[in-house]
């Protein structure tokens, strides 16, 4: 394959994939680019090293609303040796390398924020989420022999609250799986919220699956602690005003079409800081500015 | 058919309709009440006059979370004129005939409803509503001519938005067609929220269909008004704590059966009076006690 045709394959797999979240696509985003280097046909070093360089920043911008994807390729640029002078066999088993210590390092975060989403989280509780989130199924999973119960949502359009329900019911954990309109019935019969996010912004909103904002809403007036499961590769430096929900085709939600009506599928929404309790991460739980003790 | 197939009958329509609005389905118990008196094989004016009478009774339970279904056939019981000394043909005629005044009671409750809703909304305005209440309809095709604009959810699980996005489209309104978890994106970009009810409580909360709750927490959050279109037959002189959400069978939501796994289908929600910005009557538009200038 020519190096575009490598590209395309890779951005429409990024592009198109539905059921990862940010962490897990960051990290595929990953693997993508290690076998982009494997097989790219460039024939010195220097062009290997600016074929992966630019093919990097591309698949860092091809899901906006995920900041770990962006986070993770950056950080695989910042670890990538000086590959000038190696040969061409070195310098691709170099850049997979890399590639593999980045995701190594995602993964071992996200491990730490499941252990302190698990210690947070304690025995015996209900645990109302949101999309499926792999943090949060592993904060679960910590917890199956603690008695935890889990409320889940189908998740429209797509409906990856399918996917969360089979990992579950094998994890022998009791679920009550909802409609995504059943949220604020649910919300008030659960000890608290947690869920993931696809990037946490600079003003300390998350970006999550569109409904996150409605959880966040519901567990507010009902009483509960909304938790956000975030390893720091998901922080953003932009605020809520620089981000682009990302909209995606109308056939993924089944509605026939009609004159004068618009099928909207907006994937994400927006919770803000004020709706959050706080932020899980690698280093602990941190609690938001609107919740700090002053 | 014999009075207990006859009852049946009837109950089973009522207990299994998932398309009617409460106003729509309680006018429709006054039709399968007068199809009841006009089939029963009663022998005798007081035969017929109690089975009536206690067959209305049956089904103003037959849907609790809906306070109209009680209501008109109260108002019904109320409006019958004494029947003894009729002949049954006469009995059958003035029972079917009741039935049929207090359903155009309720039908001109809904206009003057539909008609101060239209004048509250105004033109130009774009309107977000959940689920399908033909009230909000009625309003919306009173300012079908005035650039109104709607967003509509596709309320699952049996997506009665299709039925609204097929009439606004027939009217010509230009509609966006939303999951219910793209609620909190497009409340943010709505200049009011419209919703009917099945009932309102004594305490001011409305009940709707599950996820109007959710619409309502939105629209304080996103600083638009939230109004409830309820004619007074749907009113009820219960509080909250004493509804029972009715939950149909999980067999509408459509997922996999599973070990630990519970799939729930809580129809209802219960939107508390002070996330309601007024309610609009027959009587005009009542702001509720949260909104009431003091």
């Amino acid at each position: 394959m020519d190096d575009l045709a490598l590209r395309r394959r890779g951005l429409d797999e990024v592009a198109g994939d539905r059921q990862r979240g940010a962490s897990e696509l960051a990290r595929r985003c990953l693997e993508v680019l290690a076998d982009y280097a494997r097989a790219h046909p460039a024939k010195g070093v220097d062009e290997l090293a600016a074929a992966v360089q630019s093919f990097a920043l591309e698949l860092g911008n091809a899901r906006p609303s995920m900041a770990p994807v962006r986070n993770l390729l950056n950080r695989f640029l910042d670890c990538l040796p000086d590959l000038s002078g190696q040969s061409l066999d070195t310098a691709r088993r170099l850049i997979v390398q890399a590639a593999g210590e980045v995701a190594l390092q995602s993964q071992r975060a996200v491990e730490e924020v499941s252990r302190h989403g698990a210690a947070l989280v304690g025995a015996g509780r209900t645990v109302i989420t949101h999309s499926l989130s792999s943090t949060v199924l592993a904060v679960l999973s910590r917890l199956a022999s603690s008695e935890v119960r889990a409320v889940i949502t189908e998740s429209a359009p797509l409906r990856e609250g399918l996917l969360l329900a089979q990992a579950l019911s094998q994890l022998e954990i009791d679920t009550e799986y909802i409609t995504d309109a059943q949220i604020g019935v649910f919300a008030a019969r659960s000890d608290l919220a947690l869920v993931g996010a696809d990037s946490l912004l600079r003003d300390g909103a998350a970006v999550n699956k569109a409904g996150t904002y409605l959880l966040a809403l519901a567990a507010r007036d009902a009483g509960i602690p909304f938790y956000v499961c975030c390893e720091r590769f998901k922080f953003a430096d932009y605020a809520a005003e620089a981000v682009t929900l990302e909209e995606m085709t109308a056939s993924e939600v089944s509605a026939p079409q009609l004159p004068h009506v618009q099928v909207r599928n907006v994937y994400f929404d927006i919770t803000p800081a004020r709706l959050i309790t706080a932020v899980v991460t690698e280093q602990g739980v941190v609690p938001t500015a609107a919740h700090r003790p002053s």
